[in-house]
């Protein structure tokens, strides 16, 4: 079997981070402007579009790339498969994050002119706190424990509606709204509309999305260590 | 194997246009009925409605006629196998997008009439903007790509959950609300009612979906080259 | 292979028919009393709460009824299948509508109960107009096109997820809001509240639901005239 | 094959069930601040994030300690396998309900924590009425039925999807919201916000609870006599 070729699998990174800030960004757009009276409206109209939308996204690209969309499963997937082989390297983990990253800020350009704004006005919205960070950080680890979870046990089939799910999910349930992703953070940094994070807030994001990872890879390894556990028999 | 009848295929489709019309303007009917005062709400109720009629109708005739139900997936299908013979004939192509066409315009008069309304109001709400027509080129070019990376590695049986999913998102992140179906486009002109469209804006609505397509052909062809891609293993 | 159990079946039925009933005037109940001001709202509740609950519902009772839960899905099944003999017998569809139709009223009475209201009380809600009945023919046509369809071309096991969302479409494409089914609607009769019918308006529904029945019975026929129809290939 | 170390077991269960209140609970505080003037459209953020969430916390721990994150789950898996030995021992329930129920004190002190209040305030909401407590045994008796007819037909891989659109709704139908899990009650007393339940209200929907489950388990015995049951053909 060859291998895919480099360039198509960085382009599938590429387009399909940029689809779903573009989906992220854009329904969150529509909602303002759709309920103008009810944040919590907005953000569930803004969720289930994120859930479902990122479902379709990882089906479109998966079997090219594996559709990361996102560095810290990059980082993830070459940490924890990098004495087998079977995944990143790191010259792999540098071009997929660089696909991710300027994919994200092409998508929050591109639902800015959807939405007839300006392709470019960084964003006012400050997110900068102590339990925010906490939020990103237990969105990240549980997203990535999902992801490997389901790697490690035969299931990745399941993975597109579950990481849909996931997300929908914990944009409710942690109180950053899971950006969990340090190429979408920045991305979202480029848009002055509902989905955006002014741009000194990214860091403080970002730090806490590693930590998260560090969270996450080592729950992998404590409930997951090898690739392929063994299964136990019915529901006990 | 003999082949599925030929008047058996188009009438799947004509039928499954039909009530995918009836689904999206009669759930747009009553969501402005039920909730007058919310826009987003009324779109959240369309949206939703629309996502889950579109994956069951998928699966009610996708057996019989493959369930395109839209001339640019009819024309992909014809364009992207006519060297292989697997897919639609330039003759089928245009029988198939008949049928389409009156489906959806029967399927507006079909969403009235269990209303109570009369059978065939055109539609005042005008459609015309460059930047909704930016938002059908993505949307038609994203459902193009998700249709025929999902037949072109082996997971079509995920096809109606998958486009019942993209077209409920592009709801929200596209503009336009993701028409994204030249029939369909043309049926919503005869409703002036939520979903509506004035007839005078069709035509900006139905080249940009052409557009799209031959963006998301071209992408299918970039990202997806041969029929069955040699699939990665796990998740790199 | 033994047969299971005929009151195994009908106790399948009854539970099954009960729970459905109970779901959606149980969360037609909660929706009026924590939306008051939307009816819009309330319908999205009582459809997501019901398309969940009946694709779990089904999933319960599947293995040793079917899950018909509804009269008209047991009429297509004896008519559909009386010359192969692998459906239900006339004495068996009796059987199944009883067991269906006292389950429905148990369900509303459990509903009742289970919100601190008297055990029964009768709807006054009048539904009896000629737009609802057409719109009972399309959701009955629908819901049997569907059914069969899956069951025709070896997808049974889909049906949970399809039906759920069928319906919880249904509640808003057609201007009814889809009973869809004789026992539940005599069922829903018996409650005073959000999900209710006027104990008059009945006979024009379950006539209706009858013409459905005639209807999508046919349309199964044409478009899948055999039990298991030879699938064409890929998407064409 | 060797067995899941049972520590590793211990900690799925008490991780699971921790991410999981976290999700009820801090979904509630999300929904009550972004949408004050509705309290159905909090509890609709509520329930769609919990069904989202549950789903992929199960497919997150289930392959390592059968996910079941609920004392009523792990005694019927004692109960109805304790002559064939495939299930929890007495020692093993012991074990995860004490898991469990650490697990949900620690995910409400984490979801207080995440939106910046103490980590534990005692709920002020009362919640003690008899038909509440139908609504709980209700909701036991069909959640227990649900698991164990997918368990007991082969079915378990679509236990995730189900499972949390089977709570999804009964937030809905049922009167008490669907608590239906003791150690999630439990936890549930550590957060004085919208998910809530005064302390003195949790012996009351505790012992609902396990009336729920006698009638849980004896429906799973009627029904499920074996636990692989001879599947009927078709549809019938």
């Amino acid at each position: 079997m060859h291998r895919i070729t480099w360039w198509r699998r960085l382009l599938a990174e590429f387009l399909g981070t940029a689809l779903l800030v573009t989906a992220v960004v854009g329904s969150g757009i529509m909602a303002v402007e759709l309920s103008p009276n009810d944040v919590g409206l907005q953000l569930l109209e803004n969720s289930v579009a994120t859930a479902f939308a990122l479902g379709a996204l990882i089906l479109m690209f998966g079997p090219v790339s594996g559709a990361h969309f996102n560095p810290v499963v990059s980082a993830a997937d070459w940490f924890l498969s990098r004495r087998t082989g079977t995944g990143l390297t790191v010259k792999g983990l540098i071009g997929y994050a660089a696909a991710q990253t300027t994919g994200a800020i092409t998508g929050s350009i591109l639902a800015n002119l959807m939405f007839g704004l300006a392709p470019v006005t960084f964003s006012a919205k400050d997110r900068a706190a102590g339990h925010l960070w906490l939020g990103e950080v237990v969105a990240v680890a549980g997203l990535l424990l999902l992801i490997f979870a389901l790697g490690r046990s035969g299931r990745a089939a399941v993975a597109p509606a579950a990481v849909g799910a996931y997300i929908g999910a914990a944009y409710w349930f942690t109180s950053s709204t899971s950006f969990a992703n340090p190429a979408v953070t920045i991305g979202r940094a480029f848009t002055d509309t509902f989905a955006g994070i002014a741009p000194a807030s990214v860091p403080g994001f970002v730090i806490a999305q590693l930590a998260g990872l560090i969270i996450g890879a080592g729950l992998v390894l404590a409930l997951y260590p090898t690739a392929r556990p063994i299964l136990q028999g019915s529901s006990s």
